[in-house]
C-alpha cells in the first residue's frame, strides 16, 4: 500500500537560485544540501506537510540529470511514493504488466531502499517506490 | 504559509488507462470522476496520504490541455500546494519577483479559490496555490 507522497524531485540548473525560489516566493526552509557522488547529484530538502521537495542540481555534465536537463529543461523529475511494503508494491506492479527500472529495491539516499518504475508504464511520470532501510 | 501539497495534476491521453494504472499497478482508489467544461477536461482524483493525484484528459482538441499533451506528452501538468492565506501567499510571491498568472484567485473546481504561478517563475513547475472557499 502507498501511504503518501514521499517526495518530488525536481530538476534545475541551479541549485542556489531555486533554493532562493523556494524560500522567497514559496516561504519554505531548506533543511539540508547533500551532494550525491553516485548519482553526480547534488540536492536540496524542503519540508511541506507529509511530503519533501528535493531540488536536484547535476554536478558534471555527464551526470543523468544533466542529459535529462538538456531534453527537457527544469521542472518534475520523480514522483515518490512512500510504502510500508516495497516488494509487495514492485510484484504488484510487476504483475500489472508495468516495466520496472529496478526489479528489487536499491539503497537510495539516507539510506532508503527505493525502486524505479519506467516512465514508459506510468503516464509519463518516473515514479519511485521508497521505505525506510530494512 | 503552505501546509501540504494539495494534488498533483497528470496530464493523460486517456483517462479510463491512466486509471487502470493507478488502481492496478499503485494500488490506489479511484474517487471520483468529473468533467470541468470550463477547462475542457475530465478528470478522476485518488487520494494517497494528504495528496490526491488528479488525472487530468483533454475532452477537446481545443483544450488547453491538448495544446499541453501536444508539445510535451503525458506527465505532470501541475503542483498545488493548499495554504491557508492565499492572499499572503500570492503577494508575498509578488514581492520577490515571481511572475503570477492569476494576481488574485479563482474559483476552481469543488469551489477552491485557485491562483496560479508561471513556470517561468518556478522552474518549468506550474504551480497552483488552493485553499477552501472563502
Amino acid at each position: 500500500m502507498l501511504q503518501k507522497i514521499d517526495h518530488l524531485g525536481i530538476a534545475v540548473k541551479s541549485l542556489e537560485a531555486a533554493i532562493a525560489h523556494y524560500e522567497q516566493v514559496m516561504g519554505l526552509t531548506c533543511e539540508q544540501i547533500e551532494e550525491i557522488e553516485s548519482q553526480k547529484v547534488r540536492t536540496a530538502f524542503f519540508e511541506v506537510g507529509q511530503t519533501h521537495i528535493e531540488l536536484l542540481e547535476p554536478t558534471s555534465e555527464d551526470s543523468p540529470l544533466a542529459k535529462f536537463l538538456e531534453k527537457n529543461g527544469e521542472g518534475i523529475h520523480h514522483v515518490a511514493y512512500y510504502t510500508d511494503d516495497i516488494e509487495a508494491q514492485l510484484k504488484k506492479a510487476q504483475e500489472a504488466g508495468c516495466k520496472l527500472i529496478n526489479t528489487e529495491p536499491v539503497t537510495g539516499a539516507g539510506g532508503k531502499r527505493i525502486a524505479f518504475l519506467h516512465p514508459k508504464s506510468t503516464n509519463g511520470v518516473l515514479t519511485e517506490f521508497c521505505t525506510k532501510d530494512g
